[in-house]
């Protein structure tokens, strides 16, 4: 049971967030903060905090645990307005889809404190943001990704493995580098994917006619493409390097395609398409949510 | 109403037909063939056709409406199974993603006669192939598309627009060239993306457990790489140009994408982004079926 949470970024993320600790009955009190002061009062108004703060500092001011749910390129700037209020024991957690720049801007800014920030990373989301669409259940059956580093500290750790888990979360451990490498993989490549080719479909003359004759397989292909901008600008600048290195292996496999079509070579065609189709045939979400 | 369907092919698309038009009161009799006898005999248990036929022609024999649910590549034999038994009123129509070809076949080996079929595509599917998966609500509140050409005979073109409409499908007419020019673009494309990624990412060392951490996102943009091989490998094949093409525009927008985040340039990045994610947040599926 936390005292307080310090919340900063009132969003879908760090909505949900407050929301699932207050129905587990983990935290006593919410004090948010968000750098639009009507998304604070929304929030508060809808019950997700209790207390608005006029700054990040003062949403820290008294909090055993704090979470930032901020846009990846936002973390520096919140980390330097909370400084002085980060306690020896205040468990501090992040929700980035990027583990590396993250670090090293908490390492940057809080120093010999670092062990006290726990990287964090639920494997949820959904397309509309805001607080409007927080929900107490977004983070239920779901994983979570904990990246310590060497300077973590072994209490704060075991914290965050207990709330996640008392979330109903999977929680599951690995290095910041491999956490990057392997989302650029299964997340921040498909949404870039998904974001190019509804913009190869609208920048052709018939792209609204092509669109009107879309069905189910393209409704989901396409789900994320509806994502939020500034956020994802964030998430893919921020892990450029890993997202343009798997890029270049989805360029290759998709070459293959296109090799074997235009050779007129359908076995080929197909041994393709069967390695890819049992792949995903075999494929199951860890962590599977229990409600739909 | 009709007396006689004659099925020709009991998989998912054909089974689905048939039992749609039974649910609908529309036909009196379901004579049905696959190539593999024990689905057609599995077919007749589940009571998805009534009568097993040992040939297609013998399907055909006393049909006066005809289904073609085959996959793409098969349709020229199967014309030339069922040419002598086609008479002047009956109505044959296929199920092909592909529409070009399929004319062409019928053109070749029904000549005088190709005015009694009517090429149709309805916009539904399952990754889960088979009379198994058969269902009678498949197309139900789903678009049609008839790509009839200046043979098709006006009173089979009728007939075809009166029984999928009975059946709550949304019905669409266009030429065959732009049929193929669209569905490459929203379905053909995001399939062989769908499956590349899939490639890329279990041809990576770390594939395994890349796999393992995939989220909800993942799972819903590569839902449509589970799909069949043999029945994706025609249908890539039967429209290798017009999907060259879009893969050619869509390599365009993703290297957009790329040089964005090459030249650390946040705000070209998110204003591709933000072009991509409202045309996604805009678009609605055409003929959104009731059912989930």
């Amino acid at each position: 049971m936390f005292e307080q949470l310090g919340l900063i970024g009132c969003g879908l993320m760090g909505g949900s967030f407050a929301l699932a600790l207050k129905k587990a009955g983990l935290v006593k009190r919410v004090v948010g903060y968000s750098k639009s002061p009507s998304t604070t009062e929304r929030a508060r108004q809808m019950g997700v905090i209790d207390v608005e703060a006029p700054s990040a500092l003062l949403a820290v001011s008294g909090a055993d645990l704090v979470l930032l749910a901020v846009p990846v390129s936002a973390t520096e700037t919140t980390f330097k307005a909370i400084r002085h209020l980060v306690g020896p024991n205040t468990l501090i957690m992040d929700v980035g889809s990027t583990k590396r720049e993250v670090i090293d801007a908490a390492r940057r800014v809080l120093r010999d404190q670092v062990g006290v920030f726990v990287p964090a990373h639920p494997i949820t989301g959904k397309e509309l943001a805001g607080v409007e669409n927080a929900d107490p259940d977004l983070y239920a059956g779901r994983q979570v990704i904990l990246t310590p580093i060497e300077r973590t500290q072994p209490a704060q750790l075991d914290k965050a493995h207990a709330v996640w888990t008392a979330l109903g979360c999977h929680v599951k451990q690995m290095s910041p580098e491999a956490h990057d490498a392997a989302y650029a993989a299964v997340s921040h490549l498909p949404h870039m994917i998904a974001f190019a080719l509804m913009n190869a479909v609208t920048g052709q003359s018939q792209g609204e006619e092509f669109l009107s004759l879309a069905g189910p397989g393209f409704r989901d292909f396409t789900r994320i493409a509806a994502s939020d901008p500034s956020i994802w600008r964030d998430i893919l600048m921020s892990n450029r390097e890993e997202l343009l290195a798997q890029s270049r292996h989805f360029q290759r496999a998709l070459h293959a395609f296109e090799t074997a079509i235009a050779a007129d070579n359908p076995d080929a065609l197909e041994s393709l398409i069967d390695r890819a189709s049992t792949s995903r045939a075999h494929w199951r979400m860890s962590a599977i949510k229990p409600r739909s």
